[in-house]
């Protein structure tokens, strides 16, 4: 066999229940080990770059991490009249913060993370992501529990952002997806606050977390928008959910695009058409959100495929 | 090992380039062969259900060939006013006539496609897709080449549909993308006509095949409006071009909803603000677009990845 | 892509434990379904050429049968001065009893399988394996229960040959390795009858079967022979056990050469030297071999891996 | 899906031509990069344990590097009567220095890689392989072209070892097993010495590399000598061939129990009887290796799939 055919080497597998596994040639493995917490995988893909597992489980890859980033943060900061306090939770790879940080107003992002391994393995392998956001005198880093976090601290914030692994039924965020934890993100959150959470896949019949999150949330907001973008590292269309306090969407989503422009906010994915849009669902999706469950602390909603 | 975790068996294996192999595991075989122009696969996948591949590429699958087909057909039926004539070309699994022929009020739908036999496994082993299309008075089924239909017949349609494999460059239909075709295309549309053609991938990067077929279309059509819609068989956001030879978009697409509902057209996954937003693009394939460059019969574009 | 670099289409996999994968791309799909006992596939695998799966688990490639049929029947048959009767359990291919009819002065080969449609099947899609052994005057074909077969009927052979899939757990051979059903063997050979049976792999670590199937077998028979030959479509050595009732195992073996030579047995893979050879085990093997256990009714071996 | 079953993760994938992919879980990465000369991948497998790939292809695995190394030194120093001086061509991993070094009467064993860091990394990433070998006062290792010592120096050997990788067309190898090298080899022989190499997959049909390593020996040396084992981890039956300048094979086997009893050599793989059988081929092997062609300096032999 000549070499140019030949594909032998590293490569990264993803296994999706007993139907389907999925391969990617690694060119370079940066960082393979263990936290205290989950297995980690930095490698570079063939082709899409750079690219971080968790307990085997993609989360960013460099070619669309920017896409996913800015999904799940400029909509509800744009959403915010004046954000000044945001508060992060997860987000171990940095690039959340980065982009949260791009609103110059803006006077503290904390983030808690409970991973400090995979947030030092990330600065070192990963810089592009977090883009030198840790030394921003704004930014506050904390290694610790979230769930402890915020159940404790009497701080508020404007916006808070869910940017966690699926809850896994052995993994560490099954309970900061529950009724009784989003009562607590709630009071932490000043009055026009907003809420968003990652919420994993939002394809038809895959959308079970996504629904759960949306049903839990709108126990406990009086307003939820489930929003989705293609994440194209992820083969899948990724779905986010958006709660707010005291504000009204519809009223907000108008001055999304001044603010942008006032703002001078530096994307690369979105724009303003793009961010309306991705509030808009087909018909089998909204009909699967409509099914979601209530994920309670007594009778925890988990992940699996 | 206990039989539970084995994954032994017959798998279909898509590799993409050199770095990504993509396994799906096979329950059923319900035809592998070839036809005179190419080799067709219909399988049962585990987790895609019946699933079609020609010359290994997938075409499309049973859990979602409804959002490509729908996709594909409505807004260019729904853009105009009155369809009675619609031109086929290629769609051999008999889906694309199937959604046509939901509009009561058409007279005629001419399906031409160039494999016979293709047309008969499909017709045999995923009946789903034709679901009795054929059998419709309205339905003409014409075993033959476009390009030579396209140019010699002189009957003239209200919206002609391109649903066609890739142009690979051994494949057949590299030359009915290119501005020559595309001009007898337009010969073919009445004043008011509509043309609509899959364009491959949307995701930035791997967007020339939707770049040059916008393009070029714009070289023939005065407007053409990229839209791109979530096929999760083909783990991708699916691109397609619509072009409009006499009308225009924004004013036909503030009827569509009206339509919809007049016209009572049963769809499972488009709505009409799924309509709207299917046109709505990211920054980035905006700029990709941009970037495609002309297909002629003398240059044609190929499609690699 | 170029279309030469592509390797999508159907591949068989075959997984061992959790750690390997192994495929092997499948040009042609002869069949692939089910009959009372199992799943049964017949491919044209690339390299290894026309080969079938039970239960996803490889039985016989083209490119080697006649290897594994060699090694299978001719050590018995030639050891045995005069072999009249031959009985064969299982063999469901065919090339078994092909083999077994090289020997003119024959009278008669009963080969009972319990699966009558897998019969057909490797009849039909896999001629080249019985090469039309079931024309031959001298064969008996009986589809049943070899268990029941030799418990009930009287008649005695010479030789009796093994071909059955490995004791998996649930599979319908675990019965038929056990100390109770030996000792039914033994009653069905002449007093210089010879035993033969397919053992599994033959590598230290992994030779669990071929050393319980050693100690069981010397549980009944005075002599027991392990050997082994390489067999490339399993990427394994491959065990045997042969037990003689009667005989002296290296009396006989001094006869093989002359009795190979007089009979003008047709053999593409052994000779005499071969077959000598293929009794020498390694030192790790031989080690392994004594720590078999004894498979009884009451607590029968299993294989997993 | 639960994480029992996930296989997910990292895996080692070898491509064999078209038509097979092995894959094997990777559990550690113990070096993952490049020498100058090769890619080098040093990894902790499922099943066969530490493994290591120069560009992508198995060397030798922790399960079965025994086997390897015992089936290449002990046959050549074991025929000779009292080996006092080795060399070893390759060998990097140190494993086939260990061997020759269980030799109490050896004077001097020089090894002679021209990848320094391969040397390097396996000693300290794969320190079982060499097992100290390297601090012997008897072993001395050159990092240099095998090519050029050969050729320049002038010390004789008794034993020389050719332990490299496969004459690939644009490897460093190609020249290392042509006629006029055998020649260089032969003179930097003493009157009774032994050559032996390893010579690739011993399974008809692709054992063309066994074949011409053979045969182009047999240009040279008065005495070819080819034998094989199965090596689990390379899913083959592997060739090598031995030379004799001076002695005669039949008459030195016949003296390889006594120098293994008195020398006291321990081996987990080898006795004498296997050493013996391991030097009886097939027919077909037998076959194959008279149709080896002369690989020489202007028209050398390159090893493909």
């Amino acid at each position: 066999m000549s070499d140019e055919t030949d594909n032998s080497g590293l490569w990264y597998r993803e296994d999706f229940g007993d139907s389907v596994s999925y391969l990617n040639r690694v060119e370079k493995v940066y960082f393979s080990g263990k936290s205290k917490f989950q297995n980690i995988d930095i490698v570079e893909l063939g082709f899409l770059g750079k690219t971080l597992f968790l307990d085997s489980k993609i989360q960013s890859a460099q070619i669309d991490e920017h896409i996913y980033h800015e999904a799940l943060v400029h909509p509800a900061l744009l959403l915010h009249p004046e954000p000044k306090k945001v508060l992060i939770i997860g987000g171990g790879e940095g690039a959340t913060l980065r982009e949260v940080l791009k609103y110059k107003d803006l006077d503290k992002a904390v983030m808690v993370d409970i991973d400090g391994e995979l947030v030092e393995y990330c600065k070192e392998y990963m810089p592009e992501w977090s883009d030198g956001a840790y030394d921003d005198p704004r930014a506050e880093l904390i290694i610790g529990d979230a769930k402890e976090y915020i159940e404790k601290d009497g701080e508020k914030f404007d916006v808070i952002i869910s940017d966690l692994t699926e809850p896994l039924e052995e993994g560490p965020s099954v309970f900061l997806f529950t009724r009784e934890f989003y009562n607590k993100i709630y009071e932490r959150l000043n009055n026009h606050g907003i809420f968003v959470a990652q919420s994993g896949s939002a394809f038809t019949g895959i959308a079970q977390f996504m629904a759960t999150n949306y049903k839990t949330l709108g126990k406990v907001f009086p307003e939820v928008i489930p929003y989705q973008i293609f994440i194209f590292s992820f083969s899948m269309m990724w779905g986010f959910n958006l709660a707010l306090k005291g504000l009204n969407f519809k009223n907000e989503l108008k001055k999304v695009n001044k603010r942008l422009t006032d703002k001078a906010i530096n994307l690369k994915h979105l724009d303003y058409n793009l961010i309306e849009s991705m509030t808009v669902l087909s018909k089998e999706l909204k009909k699967e959100l409509e099914k979601g469950i209530i994920s309670t602390d007594d009778s925890p909603f988990f992940w699996t495929l």
